[in-house]
């Protein structure tokens, strides 16, 4: 309080706004042609190309389609178009046990192909995560606990390395409010959290990832939403250490949270003025998991249909999702987790896609959301006698045309910020 | 963890013992007369005049009787005997909202009354609470946040410093798990916390009263048992606050948690390596609430009756518990939350006492371990030809005296480590 000493910030109160104000801008733009001369009384064509927000989805199974060797490329294409289609953000696994399941034999260069093969299309890149006490190495199990930390540490430092330019954003490290005391599974990284504590296990993430790569985007993601996560999160602060973006995990496999809790929960974890990203959204179109069921992994089924009535709930549920995560100021980013039914964590029917690749209901309606009323298409305008247009759309990024010849083709400008602004674009350069 | 600036320690684990050796000693006693001999082929009597554990009990219902001014002097008489008879330990009500109901006019020395009753008595008193967000006073309400702080910090230091030499414990500041996000009731605390953070308002807790009274006793104290308590106190720690007893609140109103459970929480709770106090213990003898409230608060009845299945489920109980509690080193004093039905919280059976002042077996069974099973009582023993006597007994303080006259009166000596130790006793000095 009088304490110098406080990192703690004063909270932040944000301003819900159903209307969307704060996504959106009203720009007057300004077009010239090379020579720098408005092009007064001019046909122009404006698009949008690209969201600001991040409408994220995992592209755990489009890996193998992204180095060629896709074991039902047909299906994966059908996967991949209907991916672009919809997101602009990609989460791919780094999953420790599996990304080095020998020591020192790592998928590096097929996770890099991958990541290189989206961002070549416009789509940013998450890498998850690199701390966690799950999907772990067999082969750490029994090595001293300075050893596994050292090794903890040097495998941080390679992957960000390796990816650095390509894969500048990460999760950090992974479900730290229950890995001290994590009891379901043997691993390394449980004793490692319990006889570190907490916050110096997050510190260890967020420095080797920091040191190796200073412009990386760093999370700190959990899926507990309790104030553990709260008493968390102001420790981590206390601690010096910097958070980029909180991660909220939002697996609602036992049903959808509402819009209600939904902006208690994004009012309690935005106080702290970190740009939140919710990191792993499920929404089911079956039947929903017991609400006794703890460890979502305890629930395991043969069969868990996606039904008529379930899609249709589910499509009801993603649109009122999308629109409350959207109405709040300090929602930058959402990830699905899971397009498609096929292969889906636990069986669930959670995706926007059948396991056969047909769509549901969910997939037309974020759609029509995320590039219909959210979205800019391709729109005539003429400009004024000083070369003006008025825009107004959603923040991201927009191209513009003129029909006067090669030399006023096609320019890029973004609207960055929301509210009313102006913008030059000079076409034909 | 490489990091120099953790104040994290490495995690204590504790062996826990249902045979008590942890609790006991072995001490071979020299017994000496007043010109230093040692009083060869004696009988001497030895007897145990108080337990190093804390057997506490809240002392509230005692405040009046103490300062001569109960409603009820016969009952409270009884209940003082029935106090006295049992418990070593009291604690005493500083509610900001009760001890100060009017700004300025505070019941010190009421309170001071009770706890110098008490200390003249060999009773230890901790104070509860200085900071909370609960019975608060009225007038608090619609100050600014600045003003609310510097009331709370003068609140302190003023208590603190009155009691100081008479209450050196202190229930520093209680439930900050949940302080910056309790809606239950509006109050002046909420928001000084969630301004603030957690972290800080601690400190501001603990500081005040370290520097006010540098030798007292300061406890964090919570009744969340999740990891959220576990992340608040691991950020008390990283942010250099000294915890001297971490408080476990354990109202049991929804059952009895069962040695399991116990065991499961003392483990996580105890690997910080600060002592424990299960500051807050209430087991029913009648019907337990159901499992689906949250907040205690929100069951009220009008008559909760206590029952002869429930007062002997609940002596069992309290056998079991503190069995428990005992055998783990770690825990050094718990204190029952109340010792007769009569004005007990949520009107809940959880008396050891019913409501006419009559022992429930709950109570004979918990005498018949402090006082019984726990305790030597008056013992005759012979020196050996070194003046030696041999004696086991609980850690605690002890009298002494042989039956050579006068000047070989009572001495007094105390266990203080457990195993075997050697204790030399000079008489009628």
């Amino acid at each position: 309080m009088s304490t110098p000493t406080s990192l703690f910030t004063p909270p932040v109160d944000h301003v819900v706004d159903p209307d969307l104000a704060h996504r959106r801008a009203d720009a007057v733009v300004t077009v010239t042609g090379a020579d720098g001369a408005p092009l007064a009384d001019t046909d122009v064509l404006v698009e949008q190309t690209q969201h600001r927000f991040g409408f994220g989805c995992i592209g755990f199974d489009l890996v193998d389609h992204a180095n060629g060797t896709s074991a039902d490329p047909a299906y994966d294409q059908r996967l991949a178009e209907a991916w672009f289609d919809v997101f602009n953000f990609a989460t791919l696994p780094f999953y420790w046990g599996t990304f080095e399941p020998e020591e020192g034999r790592t998928r590096t260069e097929e996770l890099l192909t991958a990541a290189r093969w989206f961002r070549e299309q416009g789509i940013a890149v998450k890498g998850h995560p690199l701390v966690w006490h799950t999907v772990q190495p067999k082969w750490l199990l029994g090595r001293p606990l300075e050893e596994v930390e050292r090794l903890q540490r040097e495998r941080i430092r390679r992957d960000v390395a390796a990816f650095a330019g390509v894969i500048d954003m990460w999760d950090a490290i992974n479900e730290v409010v229950i890995m001290p005391v994590f009891d379901a599974e043997e691993n390394a990284i449980t004793p490692l959290a319990r006889a570190r504590g907490r916050v110096e296990t997050i510190r260890m993430a967020f420095e080797e990832a920091r040191a190796t790569n200073p412009s990386a985007v760093l999370l700190l993601n959990d899926f507990d939403m309790s104030t553990a996560y709260e008493c968390l999160i102001e420790a981590v602060l206390e601690a010096g250490i910097r958070i980029d973006y909180l991660g909220l995990q939002s697996h609602q496999h036992q049903g959808y949270w509402g819009r209600e809790k939904t902006l208690r929960t994004l009012d309690r974890f935005s106080r702290y003025g970190i740009p939140i990203h919710m990191t792993e959204t499920t929404l089911l179109s079956g039947d929903v998991m017991p609400e006794h069921i703890v460890d979502l992994n305890d629930w395991q089924v043969d069969e868990w249909p996606s039904t008529p009535e379930g899609e249709e709930r589910q499509a009801d549920e993603i649109e009122e999702w999308y629109r409350t995560l959207l109405a709040h100021p300090a929602v930058q980013a959402t990830t699905y987790w899971g397009l498609s039914d096929r292969g889906m964590w636990l069986n669930a029917p959670g995706g926007l896609l059948r396991a056969d690749g047909t769509r549901k209901p969910a997939f037309d309606r974020l759609r029509s959301l995320v590039k219909g009323e959210w979205w800019t298409g391709p729109t005539a305008l003429r400009t004024d006698d000083a070369g003006r247009v008025r825009l107004s759309g959603f923040l991201g990024e927009y191209r513009i045309s003129a029909e006067t010849g090669a030399d006023a083709g096609p320019a890029t400008f973004e609207l960055d910020a929301p509210g009313a602004q102006e913008v030059s674009v000079r076409l034909g350069e």
